[in-house]
């Protein structure tokens, strides 16, 4: 059954500080190479019968005003086939 | 330049409260024809240099560790070319 992926991260220029807590723990655990880390949320919705354009669009809308604030967050909405 | 992400969704068989209060709050702002919303977090890793499998090997490592907690969460460690 496909489902409709929200991914909400923050903006680019908004301070992340849970992404800088765990940039900062990685190297105490023995890992390096990465240089930045930043985190956001995933939202898997399940939505009734086929995933029209139609309602992509009401997902975006939800995404825009529920799932996201949009003065700090950027959210993109993707279409994932179950694996 | 690409990165690394990892998704880390709560497993099916634990409850989700978060998502259930997100699936509460649809219908009360218009929305209908979701069956069911879980949330998650979303990392996303910039690496220095190449992304080889060793690296994604390593991503692995720091996701079964200290991205996600493995009594309750599934990963997925995914490598995305920026869009």
């Amino acid at each position: 059954m496909p489902r409709v992926v929200v991914d909400v991260m923050p903006k680019p220029e908004i301070l992340d500080p849970q992404g800088k807590a765990v940039l900062g723990a990685l190297p105490r655990l023995g890992f390096s190479g990465v240089s930045d880390v930043r985190q956001g949320k995933r939202f898997e919705l399940e939505v009734e019968g086929e995933v029209t354009d139609e309602v992509v669009a009401q997902v975006e809308k939800m995404a825009g005003t529920l799932l996201s604030n949009p003065v700090i967050e950027n959210y993109v909405v993707r279409v994932e086939q179950d694996a």
